[in-house]
Protein backbone atom coordinates (compact mmCIF):
# COMPACT_ATOMS: atom_id res chain seq x y z
CA UNK A 1 0.00 0.00 0.00
CA UNK A 2 2.82 2.60 1.29
CA UNK A 3 5.05 1.39 -1.98
CA UNK A 4 2.00 2.60 -4.41
CA UNK A 5 1.53 5.76 -2.66
CA UNK A 6 5.09 6.37 -3.06
CA UNK A 7 5.03 5.43 -6.49
CA UNK A 8 2.19 7.65 -7.04
CA UNK A 9 3.80 10.58 -5.40
CA UNK A 10 6.69 10.16 -7.72
CA UNK A 11 4.66 9.63 -11.03
CA UNK A 12 2.67 13.39 -9.99
CA UNK A 13 6.05 14.76 -8.31
CA UNK A 14 7.35 14.21 -11.89
CA UNK A 15 4.54 15.64 -13.59
CA UNK A 16 4.45 18.59 -11.64
CA UNK A 17 8.24 19.39 -12.20
CA UNK A 18 7.36 18.63 -15.63
CA UNK A 19 5.10 21.32 -15.93
CA UNK A 20 7.33 23.57 -13.92
CA UNK A 21 10.14 23.12 -16.09
CA UNK A 22 8.89 22.72 -20.06
CA UNK A 23 7.98 26.03 -22.17
CA UNK A 24 8.60 26.28 -25.63
CA UNK A 25 11.64 28.51 -25.47
CA UNK A 26 13.69 25.71 -23.24
CA UNK A 27 12.84 23.03 -25.38
CA UNK A 28 13.17 24.98 -28.54
CA UNK A 29 16.61 27.18 -27.84
CA UNK A 30 18.24 24.65 -25.24
CA UNK A 31 16.84 20.98 -25.24
CA UNK A 32 16.25 19.92 -29.04
CA UNK A 33 19.98 21.29 -29.90
CA UNK A 34 21.69 19.68 -27.01
CA UNK A 35 19.93 16.27 -27.74
CA UNK A 36 20.75 16.50 -31.07
CA UNK A 37 24.17 17.22 -30.28
CA UNK A 38 23.96 13.89 -28.06
CA UNK A 39 22.04 11.77 -31.02
CA UNK A 40 19.67 11.40 -27.95
CA UNK A 41 16.05 11.21 -27.89
CA UNK A 42 14.26 14.68 -26.62
CA UNK A 43 12.39 12.59 -24.34
CA UNK A 44 15.55 10.60 -23.19
CA UNK A 45 17.01 14.00 -22.40
CA UNK A 46 13.88 15.45 -20.41
CA UNK A 47 13.98 12.45 -17.99
CA UNK A 48 17.29 12.38 -17.41
CA UNK A 49 16.90 16.00 -16.37
CA UNK A 50 13.59 15.28 -14.20
CA UNK A 51 15.61 12.64 -12.55
CA UNK A 52 18.11 14.73 -11.68
CA UNK A 53 16.62 18.27 -10.90
CA UNK A 54 14.35 18.59 -7.59
CA UNK A 55 11.86 21.45 -7.54
CA UNK A 56 13.95 24.31 -6.75
CA UNK A 57 16.33 23.86 -9.71
CA UNK A 58 12.66 23.15 -12.38
CA UNK A 59 12.53 27.08 -11.41
CA UNK A 60 15.64 27.63 -12.22
CA UNK A 61 16.12 26.47 -14.90
CA UNK A 62 15.10 29.10 -17.29
CA UNK A 63 17.29 31.37 -15.87
CA UNK A 64 20.97 28.87 -16.30
CA UNK A 65 19.31 28.63 -20.01
CA UNK A 66 19.58 32.32 -20.53
CA UNK A 67 23.01 32.23 -19.20
CA UNK A 68 24.16 29.27 -21.10
CA UNK A 69 22.68 30.97 -24.31
CA UNK A 70 24.79 33.82 -24.32
CA UNK A 71 28.23 32.10 -22.25
CA UNK A 72 28.08 28.93 -24.28
CA UNK A 73 27.65 31.59 -27.55
CA UNK A 74 30.49 33.31 -26.95
CA UNK A 75 32.75 30.43 -26.63
CA UNK A 76 31.24 29.28 -30.07
CA UNK A 77 31.91 33.17 -31.79
CA UNK A 78 36.11 31.78 -29.97
CA UNK A 79 35.85 29.17 -32.37
CA UNK A 80 34.38 30.20 -35.24
CA UNK A 81 36.63 33.41 -35.74
CA UNK A 82 39.97 31.83 -34.94
CA UNK A 83 40.24 34.44 -31.61
CA UNK A 84 40.86 31.80 -29.17
CA UNK A 85 44.37 31.02 -31.35
CA UNK A 86 44.89 35.24 -32.59
CA UNK A 87 44.29 36.60 -29.48
CA UNK A 88 44.93 33.81 -26.27
CA UNK A 89 47.92 32.35 -27.81
CA UNK A 90 49.30 34.28 -30.53
CA UNK A 91 48.55 37.64 -29.24
CA UNK A 92 47.58 39.18 -32.60
CA UNK A 93 44.29 40.61 -30.94
CA UNK A 94 44.76 42.71 -27.91
CA UNK A 95 42.52 40.74 -25.50
CA UNK A 96 40.23 43.46 -24.48
CA UNK A 97 39.23 44.13 -28.61
CA UNK A 98 38.74 40.07 -29.09
CA UNK A 99 36.04 40.29 -25.95
CA UNK A 100 34.67 43.55 -27.68
CA UNK A 101 34.22 41.52 -30.95
CA UNK A 102 33.22 37.97 -29.13
CA UNK A 103 30.36 40.22 -27.17
CA UNK A 104 28.97 42.24 -29.64
CA UNK A 105 28.44 38.74 -32.18
CA UNK A 106 26.69 37.52 -28.61
CA UNK A 107 24.74 40.17 -28.50
CA UNK A 108 23.78 40.66 -32.23
CA UNK A 109 22.60 36.95 -32.26
CA UNK A 110 20.88 36.08 -28.95
CA UNK A 111 19.46 40.53 -27.98
CA UNK A 112 19.00 41.35 -31.49
CA UNK A 113 17.79 38.29 -33.56
CA UNK A 114 20.12 38.80 -35.91
CA UNK A 115 21.22 35.62 -37.99
CA UNK A 116 24.12 34.11 -36.28
CA UNK A 117 26.18 34.13 -39.96
CA UNK A 118 25.49 37.54 -40.17
CA UNK A 119 26.61 38.79 -36.78
CA UNK A 120 29.41 36.12 -37.43
CA UNK A 121 30.27 37.81 -40.86
CA UNK A 122 30.24 41.39 -38.95
CA UNK A 123 32.63 39.70 -36.06
CA UNK A 124 35.15 38.82 -38.53
CA UNK A 125 35.78 41.89 -40.35
CA UNK A 126 36.19 43.72 -37.03
CA UNK A 127 38.78 40.97 -36.68
CA UNK A 128 40.33 41.14 -40.12
CA UNK A 129 40.39 45.22 -39.31
CA UNK A 130 41.96 44.35 -35.94
CA UNK A 131 44.85 42.22 -37.63
CA UNK A 132 45.39 44.88 -40.29
CA UNK A 133 45.44 47.81 -37.62
CA UNK A 134 49.53 48.89 -36.99
CA UNK A 135 49.48 48.38 -33.20
CA UNK B 1 71.19 57.08 -48.28
CA UNK B 2 70.27 55.71 -44.76
CA UNK B 3 66.61 55.42 -45.97
CA UNK B 4 67.83 52.63 -48.48
CA UNK B 5 69.49 50.79 -45.85
CA UNK B 6 67.04 51.17 -43.45
CA UNK B 7 64.41 49.87 -45.97
CA UNK B 8 67.12 46.70 -46.80
CA UNK B 9 67.63 45.93 -42.96
CA UNK B 10 64.01 46.12 -42.88
CA UNK B 11 63.57 43.64 -45.72
CA UNK B 12 66.32 41.70 -44.77
CA UNK B 13 65.22 41.18 -41.35
CA UNK B 14 61.54 40.44 -42.24
CA UNK B 15 63.40 37.40 -44.79
CA UNK B 16 65.00 36.14 -41.50
CA UNK B 17 62.16 36.22 -39.11
CA UNK B 18 60.08 34.71 -42.31
CA UNK B 19 62.89 31.47 -42.21
CA UNK B 20 62.69 31.25 -37.91
CA UNK B 21 59.24 30.53 -37.56
CA UNK B 22 57.64 29.26 -41.06
CA UNK B 23 58.07 25.93 -41.37
CA UNK B 24 55.19 22.93 -42.70
CA UNK B 25 54.07 22.06 -38.97
CA UNK B 26 52.92 25.83 -38.55
CA UNK B 27 51.59 26.45 -41.93
CA UNK B 28 49.25 23.36 -42.11
CA UNK B 29 48.00 23.34 -38.43
CA UNK B 30 47.71 27.11 -37.47
CA UNK B 31 48.23 29.37 -40.44
CA UNK B 32 46.28 28.08 -42.90
CA UNK B 33 43.01 27.10 -40.66
CA UNK B 34 43.56 30.36 -39.78
CA UNK B 35 43.52 32.51 -42.98
CA UNK B 36 40.45 30.24 -44.27
CA UNK B 37 38.25 30.98 -41.47
CA UNK B 38 39.11 34.84 -41.61
CA UNK B 39 38.56 34.47 -45.27
CA UNK B 40 42.13 36.25 -46.18
CA UNK B 41 44.90 34.97 -48.08
CA UNK B 42 47.69 33.23 -46.40
CA UNK B 43 50.37 35.12 -47.24
CA UNK B 44 48.42 38.28 -45.83
CA UNK B 45 48.40 36.49 -42.43
CA UNK B 46 52.09 35.64 -42.37
CA UNK B 47 53.13 40.11 -43.17
CA UNK B 48 50.76 40.74 -40.34
CA UNK B 49 52.65 38.36 -38.17
CA UNK B 50 55.98 39.32 -39.32
CA UNK B 51 54.92 42.89 -38.77
CA UNK B 52 53.73 42.51 -35.23
CA UNK B 53 56.56 39.84 -34.33
CA UNK B 54 60.05 40.71 -33.39
CA UNK B 55 62.73 37.92 -33.41
CA UNK B 56 61.99 36.22 -30.10
CA UNK B 57 58.55 35.82 -30.61
CA UNK B 58 58.93 34.29 -33.69
CA UNK B 59 61.39 31.65 -32.25
CA UNK B 60 58.45 31.13 -29.47
CA UNK B 61 55.50 30.56 -31.99
CA UNK B 62 55.65 26.97 -32.28
CA UNK B 63 55.27 26.58 -28.57
CA UNK B 64 51.94 28.99 -28.92
CA UNK B 65 50.89 26.93 -31.51
CA UNK B 66 51.27 23.62 -29.43
CA UNK B 67 49.62 25.06 -26.86
CA UNK B 68 46.83 26.20 -29.00
CA UNK B 69 46.22 23.25 -30.86
CA UNK B 70 45.24 21.88 -27.44
CA UNK B 71 43.77 24.54 -25.52
CA UNK B 72 41.46 25.71 -28.57
CA UNK B 73 40.27 21.99 -29.18
CA UNK B 74 38.98 21.68 -25.87
CA UNK B 75 36.57 24.77 -25.78
CA UNK B 76 35.56 23.12 -29.26
CA UNK B 77 35.13 19.78 -27.58
CA UNK B 78 33.30 22.10 -25.03
CA UNK B 79 30.74 22.94 -28.37
CA UNK B 80 30.49 20.00 -30.28
CA UNK B 81 29.52 17.67 -27.41
CA UNK B 82 27.59 20.47 -25.40
CA UNK B 83 29.27 20.44 -22.40
CA UNK B 84 29.14 24.10 -21.86
CA UNK B 85 25.19 23.75 -21.34
CA UNK B 86 24.95 20.41 -20.18
CA UNK B 87 27.71 20.94 -17.69
CA UNK B 88 28.86 24.28 -16.88
CA UNK B 89 25.07 26.04 -16.83
CA UNK B 90 22.47 22.30 -16.50
CA UNK B 91 24.96 21.06 -14.04
CA UNK B 92 23.67 17.84 -15.65
CA UNK B 93 27.11 16.36 -15.32
CA UNK B 94 30.42 17.04 -12.89
CA UNK B 95 32.60 19.11 -13.89
CA UNK B 96 35.31 16.52 -13.49
CA UNK B 97 33.87 14.35 -15.51
CA UNK B 98 33.56 16.87 -18.48
CA UNK B 99 37.36 17.82 -17.80
CA UNK B 100 37.90 14.03 -18.32
CA UNK B 101 36.19 14.04 -21.32
CA UNK B 102 37.00 16.87 -22.81
CA UNK B 103 40.56 16.00 -22.12
CA UNK B 104 40.37 12.29 -23.54
CA UNK B 105 39.15 13.59 -26.87
CA UNK B 106 41.93 16.66 -27.02
CA UNK B 107 44.87 14.15 -26.05
CA UNK B 108 43.12 11.37 -29.10
CA UNK B 109 43.11 13.86 -31.99
CA UNK B 110 46.05 15.62 -30.85
CA UNK B 111 48.25 13.42 -29.56
CA UNK B 112 47.28 10.07 -31.01
CA UNK B 113 46.48 11.56 -34.79
CA UNK B 114 42.91 9.70 -34.25
CA UNK B 115 40.63 12.00 -36.72
CA UNK B 116 38.54 14.56 -34.67
CA UNK B 117 35.04 12.82 -35.79
CA UNK B 118 35.87 9.87 -33.63
CA UNK B 119 37.47 10.93 -30.67
CA UNK B 120 34.14 13.09 -30.70
CA UNK B 121 32.13 10.15 -31.60
CA UNK B 122 33.82 8.08 -28.16
CA UNK B 123 33.55 11.73 -26.15
CA UNK B 124 29.69 11.87 -26.73
CA UNK B 125 29.34 7.89 -25.75
CA UNK B 126 30.74 8.94 -22.28
CA UNK B 127 28.48 12.10 -21.96
CA UNK B 128 25.85 9.53 -22.86
CA UNK B 129 26.85 7.46 -20.36
CA UNK B 130 27.75 10.18 -17.61
CA UNK B 131 24.07 11.48 -17.90
CA UNK B 132 22.26 7.77 -17.72
CA UNK B 133 24.24 6.77 -14.78
CA UNK B 134 22.31 7.81 -11.46
CA UNK B 135 24.11 9.70 -9.08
Amino acid sequence: MIEELDKKYEELSKKQKRNIFLNRYLIEDALIPMAKKLGIELEELIDIILEKYDFCSCYEIHAYAEQAKMGCLGRKVDIDLGLCWLSDFFSLIDRKEADKIRKLVVEKTVLYKVPYKDSLKEGREKVIKALRGKE
